[in-house]
């Protein structure tokens, strides 16, 4: 049995950090359960950890990735939330179980500073397991914990999306691709904002209502205040940063929610981020146990599905990180056993 | 032209305290709109006026229905609001704009003590009209303003129901097939509780999810349980009363919205209205304009449509009145001109 | 080292169930503390599980009271939310942290379940203990958990009480007591309704604007119409029940929330719990750990301090018990070592 | 009768813009209102009118300031809202009766391009008409529309401030001050961040808990944080802008609300807006009738008081605009009759 785990830092902090090491087999305490993984996918703070220019700086050795799935192969003598069987993902924060999200529970991460699912085992506590949507492949629920929960969150709360309401999604990462479809889930209008052509009609087949190249239309809240009556959009799902918020409050309706995620390298710094408008610009990072569990019943519900752009072998790890750099996905990149 | 109004209480008020009396030509005032009205449609409240069972009395010579859609044909100097061929509604409650419900507005209702729809003119101050939906008919753009309204706001208020949840309606009322209708909007599943098994069928077709008998089966919160793993449905719209409470709060998730529509009459008494369920009973009345033109967002984007179960003209206001009443209709009940 | 237990169900369970039994000296678990216990209170749920009217079966053998204080005298060696020395209460829920309530979290409850604090060691899992404040007595500061927590809920969600509101309580005890303190510590003015007129004064030394009896003033909602300009309370507390809680809805604002406290017994039934009311009525069962740190916050800035009645030594239990029962105490009656 | 007036801008708009002119007698309309005007109170907003930096350009020959108090003395037919005799304020914009804020709301506003205070005689519609706290002067009650407004709305929405909450105020303009008021009102711990020292003992005698010179001690959030154990404070009212915003940020706790007020302008630009911070930048712009009155029943109920800092007599209000200007009053300018 293998792990990958993040080398101590050199000269330059790099992909090549990563190494692969002998995992010894894992006994589960009282309330730990042991999940054999079946698969493991990258997010792009899976760079910024490798890079160093994470918020929280990864532990020398960790197992890496937050986002995985597998199956549950032995549980403790208190566990009572999963059973040997069940297919699992670990929530991203190990104590951010419900409620608002606490200084406290940022500090501690999968994948960062608790081993994660780049491996062939994973010991969880239970509180960090998270049951899985059975209609999934196993690289589509390796999928789900990092970029499905921040569009999630962005979406449902503090106030859930309405029907009939417009949601702007800027960005064609995973959070904004998973934005499109729980924002169509719940009855909106959805008019997704990219920067390459070639991507408009993916998006549309992803259920977009409209696109709009910020790249040929610079200005482009002015197609979304005209699509909208001269109003804007209820929600702004901005997944690029400082580069792309003014014009994401300015497509901002009164009282809209503008959500930037988590921890993305942003532009050019911006004079102020309100211009005229009058709203809330919000800044969140994933979500609780009960975000991610609310997202897998949506899920489920719907039948609904992913992105997955590539899948690659455990031993083409190093290759997976490589491609997600440089390859421009559209989609998730994925770890499989 | 002529009006229907209501007609002073005999010794025992009844749907023959309809008259026909014709109706002046009206001149708007600074902010008032004339509407040529094309439809009208009948609620529950309607019947509840003419027997006097309604809390807010009727004011004698008062022209009924609250529901209604026209063309406005004329407009004060002052209007801003709407313009000449606009197809409008008014709202249920002439003061109620937006935030939360007062006293103050439901003192005062169109179809009640202010003139309503069941005419051929009906003139409003331009703050109560609202657009309707384009791809709507006439019968149809006349059914929104009292069941699909408080439909909305039974899902949208406080928190929106978000999708993957499970919303419970109860009963066959025109306000539950507006539920069923909004709730797969909003991409919940939704349950229907029935009491005449051959409507299960045509509810299923609206898109509920499952149905139930309630006649069938008494105890329907069962079901619902283990339809929800135990936990119960995050939103129950019952449109019944206290004949089916206790039952709709058993149904009830921990934290779950059980909503009470309006002035319904309900059945037997209940001892304790919450079993042993910790969670929200919330008892509503309509919704505001914001309310009204959110929803007319939300069924235009979709092209969802109202059902209608069958529409007179307007020489037969009288017969749809007893038809309303004693035809057991499944949607609603129009009047055309 | 002594520690009071539930004794087997006899005949007729009652106060007499209770019997006193020695207690092995503790080592915590890795995520454990052991906690020497200087206070404990008692709460009307602590006799409901004596009579077996309460929702949860107690086990038999378990160590009664939820609410109590004490010192940390060891800790496990991952322990970090404490440290040896710090005075502590435990959450009433061990699994209650944050968020909403959830029909798994009260499924186990201290005092009834698990161990609670009639004893001279409680061991807790480190994410049940929640620090007190320091300006706090022992008896005071073993008289959150319960009643303080379940005011504190009932005023501050979903919607915290604003200043210059009007807030109702109903009954005197120590849920009562509490709620009058967390609402004018709020901002609010409290019209405190009692049924016996000689805590009307106590009331009012407690902050209460305005008191009715409501045994001279059977139609007590006219008084609060009157001292509301005919609108009624923005909030209820009800902490009597059924018997009162159709004055309490007739009290009420259009979208007050009226809020029933926990699992208390009732009296007849009635027929609408709503009358001809638009509100809310919540029925809540204290608070998660969230809930009671915020509390002590608050608790601690405005210095203010739980309403003790009396009380007892730790060989007292039994008569503190029968005082509790029978004494008509006002404020808590307490058991300290 | 006299009514001051903007003139038409000339080659540099400034205060010499005022010009003084008759004033006709009113007749009110059937909804309409005639108010005596007692006093008047200007806010920077009216100063940026004069200057042309104002967002909502002045109407030429409007009569300016939106703050007001007078007594009602004409009533047209329809009226119900107030009688002859009720003292009276306005609300801000014409049409915000309650609800969120809409685009359509804020264009249109008084003394601005509705005509204002700053007359002998007012005339509104009577929805716009607000009555004011009994036991407030008539230059205090002409010192709420505005300043009072936003404040309140900055700690009552979207989630009101909770008692042992911490709220940070920043500035010491009227509206910092309302905003101390209100958040000792509703039982939080206030820290005002002042940049002069003279100042700060007047915040502390106004009610704040601690004061920061920011001149002092330009990294004012480090205070801040050891003030809360390193968690930061749940509200931030910045009243500054662009400016101070960062470090109102860095003194954010997670998911606190930071409030910016209106249309005051700022400093120098910021990168990030956010730094590293999870939390909500809401952006407002005063408040509704709704608002207003929530407002006014809190000032009732606690006998508080605005800050005044000058008032001057109607001939002066030139020389009340120039004093607003240099003077660096601390509380309101008042013109009053």
């Amino acid at each position: 049995m293998n792990a990958y785990r993040l080398t101590l830092p050199g000269d330059r902090p790099g992909v090549f950090g990563l190494c692969v090491a002998p995992q010894a087999p894992a006994t589960p305490g009282p309330h730990e359960i042991v999940v054999e993984v079946r698969a493991a996918s990258l997010n792009r703070r899976d760079l910024m950890l490798l890079d160093g220019t994470y918020p929280l700086p990864a532990t020398a050795g960790v197992v890496p990735l937050s986002d995985g799935c597998g199956e549950v192969i032995a549980v403790g003598e208190a566990v009572t939330r999963v059973v040997v069987g069940d297919r699992v993902a670990s929530t991203y924060f190990p104590h951010w179980i419900d409620g608002p999200q606490r200084l406290s529970h940022v500090r501690e991460q999968f994948g960062a500073n608790h081993d994660g699912w780049l491996a062939e085992h994973v010991v969880l506590h239970e509180e960090s397991a998270v049951r899985v949507p059975a209609h999934l492949t196993d690289p589509e629920a390796a999928s789900l914990t990092c970029a499905g929960v921040v569009a999630w969150s962005a979406l449902t709360k503090p106030r859930p999306v309405r029907a009939g309401e417009t949601v702007v999604t800027v960005g064609t990462g995973t959070v904004a691709l998973f934005a499109v479809q729980f924002a169509r889930m719940h009855g909106a209008r959805v008019v997704a904002v990219t920067s390459t052509s070639d991507r408009a009609k993916r998006l549309l087949a992803l259920g977009a209502d409209e696109t709009i190249d910020r790249t040929e239309t610079p200005d482009w809240e002015r197609p979304v205040l005209d699509l909208t009556g001269g109003a804007g959009a209820e929600h702004v799902v901005d997944t690029v940063g400082s580069l792309t918020l003014p014009k994401s409050v300015a497509a901002g309706a009164f009282n809209a929610q503008v959500t930037l995620i988590g921890a993305f390298p942003g532009g050019t710094p911006t004079a102020d981020p309100f211009g005229g408008r009058y709203l809330s610009i919000r800044r969140i990072a994933v979500g609780s146990r009960a975000d991610f569990e609310a997202m897998n019943r949506a899920i489920a519900e719907h039948g609904s599905r992913p992105v997955i752009d590539r899948v690659f072998g455990f031993d083409e790890a190093a290759e997976a990180y490589r491609y997600f750099r440089d390859g421009k996905p559209f989609g998730k990149v994925v770890v499989q056993h």
